[in-house]
């Protein structure tokens, strides 16, 4: 196990009240480093408040701590910690009005530039590997909760230990996971496989709608209008549906639409090795924005353009592969 | 790391041939296991020959050590060893004629009986578990083609770490892994989510058909012979097809119907908790076999009438449930 700054241990040990912060719209690795950390301050005597956006999405439904998501704050804490918030703008706005005497930064974002009075900062798979650290060191011993709760950071910040963010050290904190607690295979699957019937019949209709352009390098992916509205709106799309494009063979960059409303669609944009374009200035050029391989933005117009203009960005991209 | 028999390390160190054996229709945890095996005898200096069924399936065709797999067999061996195959009926037939002076089987399924002069069982997450600690204990390095090949044998028989197989050890080997490779991300992918574009339409085809029946405990799912015709045939049709229906909220049961000759149905039956009833006790009535989760069987007939079957079934158990 790496080591935990001394700074990050002595302001625990030195303060009494704490209020935990995460960033908006938390996922999995946010809730789970809050219900760690927190009930793990708790298990020192600690006294502890959250300040997390609700209601959870669906499937971290699950923590008796999030009970305490909705508790009424005080004016003053010890210590404000922010978790897995990469800037002080990504954290739950409104941020409290409440006076910190210090503000704690514990992330694994690498963006994360620092902006707590002190800072623990380290590129791991999910900022819940650096709450168990922490907690390690500190001598805590999880309860089945907090044991759950790191499992749950860690599963969902690396799609259940695939992504390239996983490390030895990853494998060692599972590990001592599972020395306390020999299955995990309800909560994997809840965190990874479970969908509701509207989300699994959209996730069906954007499955069933994939084509593909280009030497299938180019896959596009529609979700009309009608399809969302008949199983519940925007709001049961999940995620994965983006990715659809990625996991067939052979395609370099995929555009999912969804027709979120009569006319407007919002495009999320995906590539893959080899392709290098930088997707976000795809994306830019339509007023949106994100990363090198996935970015999105809301387009309101003439859809076969828009096909017609991706297909020449991947013929641009064949043409010109050497010279990028 | 668990211990391994010692007559297990005496058979390798005191013996120059092997011939390795595993399952047929070999899966990720056969193939790894006998690539990481055979490579790490290799290591050490033996002849080793394998006798695998080809072709592999496409996912796992990627082990530069897989073009051995034709070579042609000696007419006698020190030691035949048999990998991840619970019976010696289950190893690829016709079982070679080569004189063995001793049978040696590692392998993790819980039915294995020992059918060998020498074995080594142990209820593991997967058979690489215990090549990963035979090589440890003989004190192999791994080299890259060896660590991915624990990979796959573990990964795919987790299902990316997710299954309740999965124990400390398993994380404990995956971090001896990731200190010898820092990615397995391309290979995560390759093994768990990726598509050729048929597959990925007919597993579209597939969520598209979801039903769910009797207060959506019962989810049916039907892919028709001209879908599986435009695809390509039921070569096409991908493993988790059969558990599209289980990753459904609230479902108990789900049958999968795949309309594999016009008119002929190959059915899969699936369940889970709370669900109690034997599902291989269905199929058996049809003709059909598996195990209490996980069954199937072919069908001729009405397909109607086999629904209402299957929803009689569900009537039924929910109504005994607390006597089942």
């Amino acid at each position: 196990m790496k080591k935990v700054p001394t700074e990050i241990l002595d302001c625990i040990k030195e303060n009494q009240s704490f209020l935990i912060l995460v960033h908006n719209k938390p996922d999995g690795d946010a809730i789970g480093s809050a219900i760690a950390f927190g009930k793990g301050l708790k298990a020192l005597g600690k006294n502890v408040d959250y300040y997390i956006e609700t209601p959870l999405e669906d499937k971290l439904q699950f923590f008796s701590e999030s009970r305490y998501f909705e508790d009424e704050l005080r004016d003053e804490y010890d210590v404000v910690t922010f978790l897995d918030c990469s800037t002080i703008e990504y954290a739950f706005k409104p941020v409290p009005m409440v006076d910190a005497r210090t503000t704690m930064v514990i992330d694994h974002h690498a963006t994360n530039q620092g902006y707590g009075d002190i800072n623990f900062l380290e590129i791991t798979a999910a900022t819940a590997e650096l709450v168990f650290r922490i907690l390690d060191a500190l001598g805590v011993e999880l309860d089945p909760e907090m044991v759950e709760a790191v499992f749950t950071g860690i599963s969902t910040d690396t799609g259940s230990f695939q992504f390239a963010n996983v490390t030895a050290e990853t494998h060692q904190i599972l590990s001592r996971l599972y020395e306390k607690r020999d299955n995990f295979a309800v909560l994997s699957k809840r965190l990874h496989s479970e969908k509701n019937y509207a989300q699994m019949k959209l996730y069906g209709k954007a499955v069933d709608s994939l084509q593909l352009y280009e030497d299938n390098t180019l896959a596009w992916i529609f979700l009309s209008y009608a399809d969302i509205c008949k199983y519940g709106g925007p709001v049961q799309i999940t995620d994965d549906v983006a990715n659809i494009g990625m996991n067939v063979i052979g395609v370099q960059l995929s555009a999912t639409v969804k027709e979120v409303e009569c006319g407007i669609y919002r495009v999320s944009l995906r590539s893959k090795t080899p392709f290098k374009i930088d997707v976000s200035l795809i994306a830019r050029k339509y007023g949106g924005g994100g990363h090198m391989r996935a970015a999105g933005f809301t387009f309101k117009g003439d859809l076969k353009a828009l096909k017609k203009e991706l297909i020449e960005v991947i013929e641009y991209y064949r043409k010109h592969e050497e010279d990028i």
